[in-house]
């Protein structure tokens, strides 16, 4: 089945409101394995809405339609649809009924009337937030689906009404993993991958997240069981490329894999950190019950306070703020200082200048843990300020996760 | 002049994303007065995208498309314009000496080649934040822009270089101001700018950001000096509506306008937080030259560090670590262990559980400066755990900028 979705309202094309209603129908179609091609929104204007219907009603089976049910002049998805296929709309004696027991404290504006219509192809979808009911249309073998614009309304009535209906149509499921990919980018990723990109079922695609990248397998089958063991023998395939680089799955986060492998190790961590300026403690810390395993960080955004909180002023000296040296020190300084199983330093130069003669995105991290210490060492981005800081916090958490599966092995 | 949209991507099909970039681009065109009469989003599939395209490119002045400019096989919008147009896609020169800068520190893919490729009617848009330039085409009076979908990078091409190019084509001038404000939400904002939101040249929009609610100002004038008195005095108004809510214009960031204040005192800052794990000090210092102001901070994540890092045990015990008494016992703390002219406190509950009896989202600031303390209180906000950290930050950095610009009186 071939769906399309079409949403309408003035207010999208000015740019008042953002059409996450088809994010959310999309994802559900997804999921439903019905294959969603075309996205449209149109405004408030019966000569384009029924041009835009027009052109789905040929090339789509199931046409998704959301806003424009509404009472007044500018909600036309009713009138469009009529048009389209040339039906009188007609009240419905027991939608008006309905309609009006919502109006038992007020009188009801006779323009509401037509939200009590129907034409002879339409069944009415009940809505019982709003006062909108919506039209599930057939004809021809092909299918209209018409439902409010607010979210809270659609969301109920898609889920309690439309998608029953649809589930009985289609048969077949769908069974999807995310296989999380730390250490590399996207586009090495999908070179990776291979000639696997182009399986059709199950099916892979790469997605550049903030955190990761993410390698989705997608199974369709008749049977729950059959869609799960497709993907599953697929993962068994993406894993042996990818190795440690993959670490873990669909919602897992990077700092919530470490915060799981302390948790699991009954291990604490401590942070001393410079350029990240406090941002590897915040990812951190943005794990629930992270307090279970983070002790406290400090951020020495001055060599002063990195000899104070214990780096030894002559490493300082020797080596500059900026180097490996001052990284393990800083890791070992906080470690000991804060009496945790692991330490974390970082320091390098966020931008926009350079820093003791070293180029922005100059990233030495140290980490030291019960069996001795591992380093990283940033590539040189050249991303901006925050960008810089953000990639050094994931270099230096998928360094700590590494170090915690034991995928790396410290030096004594 | 008659602008369409179309928004390239199969994650925006799969429901992975929700096209936000269509909503920005549908603002600013109608802050230009340009008509937009249809959005679309379609996949990665070349088929599809030249069909929508070539519809587009029947019916509208101006199409603006995003996405589909990386450089993996699925990236199909210059092949798409190039087969729309009948003309062939050449590497050039110029802008492989630019795309291979951008991988000074590792090897370039050679399948990134394509990123640097232009056709006869294309000129290239630069991207100083990622790898995809866009194309600028002109052809039969009709312009295709494509930018890239990774918003950061595309907002940027929009406003330094597609904006003032239109600007030039639909005659007249445009002169934007963005007056910032911080302490109220966006409904707030709305309502008591009234009537003025309906006001036509200049135009008044509110649009939420990350740390502020903007509101911008839009004139169109034959001259740019009559567009700009057309906003100045428009700004005025604003101004005198929202008084100190007001910190700052256009690009300034509510760490930037602390950063400035720090620096024209010549002033110094430290931060001790516990909730916010690290996210003050990073919002600080994501301002570049952070670091002639900022000395350092503490995240101290438990009791014990708050205490070694000199909030008296007692305060603790008697109040709680979540209480206005320890965030100024930890202001105080920071500023004298530092020596720092301003000392930030800030403690309270990120969630998901409650602490110490008290409810998620209960937030205590002290910040402690030469002239005495001045405390916020957060209002329980009930968000999630990251969107309560972030609202922190908020609370915290408008309350120094406050105390900064002398908005607000410090309790001796």
């Amino acid at each position: 089945m071939r769906a399309e979705i079409l949403s309408c309202g003035t207010e999208l094309l000015l740019g008042q409101i953002t059409d996450t209603n088809a994010t959310y129908l999309a994802q559900s179609l997804a999921a439903l394995g019905i294959d969603l091609y075309y996205v449209s929104q149109v405004g408030d204007n019966q000569g384009r809405i029924v041009e835009t219907l027009r052109r789905a009603w040929g090339r789509s089976d199931l046409v998704i339609m959301t806003g424009g049910l509404g009472p007044t002049e500018d909600d036309l998805t009713r009138e469009s649809i009529s048009e389209l296929l040339g039906e009188t709309m007609a009240v419905d004696p027991e939608l008006v009924v309905t309609l009006r027991a919502r109006f038992a404290h007020s009188v009801m504006p006779e323009r509401n009337l037509k939200q009590a219509s129907l034409i002879p192809s339409a069944r009415s979808l009940a809505n019982p937030v709003g006062t909108a009911p919506g039209w599930w249309v057939e004809k021809d073998d092909r299918i209209i689906v018409a439902m409010p614009g607010v979210p809270g309304e659609m969301y109920k009535m898609w889920e309690e009404q439309v998608l029953p209906r649809l589930g009985a149509l289609t048969g077949g499921v769908i069974f999807t993993r995310i296989l999380r990919v730390s250490g590399i980018g996207e586009s090495t990723v999908e070179e990776k991958l291979g000639d696997l990109i182009h399986n059709t079922n199950p099916t892979l695609a790469t997605y550049a997240k903030s955190d990761a990248v993410d390698v989705r397998i997608t199974a369709k089958a008749a049977s729950s069981r059959e869609a799960e063991s497709t993907v599953v023998s697929m993962e068994q395939q993406v894993r042996q490329i990818f190795g440690h680089y993959i670490f873990g799955i669909d919602k897992e986060t990077l700092a919530g894999r470490v915060g799981a492998l302390l948790l699991e190790r009954g291990q604490t961590l401590g942070v001393m950190e410079s350029l990240t300026g406090g941002l590897v403690a915040n990812a951190i810390t943005d794990v629930a019950g992270s307090s279970q395993y983070f002790v406290g960080g400090f951020v020495t955004y001055t060599s002063e306070l990195k000899a104070r909180m214990g780096v030894p002023a002559e490493t300082l000296e020797r080596y500059g703020a900026v180097s490996e040296e001052t990284a393990r020190a800083m890791a070992h300084a906080v470690r000991e200082r804060l009496g945790t199983d692991f330490g974390i330093g970082v320091t390098g130069v966020a931008g926009p200048d350079k820093l003791e003669e070293k180029p922005v995105g100059t990233v030495y991290i140290a980490i030291e843990g019960p069996q001795g210490v591992v380093v990283g060492m940033g590539p040189g981005w050249r991303g901006s300020r925050s960008d810089n800081k953000r990639y050094a916090v994931l270099y230096t958490l998928n360094l700590l996760r590494r170090y915690l599966d034991g995928s790396i092995s410290p030096a004594k």
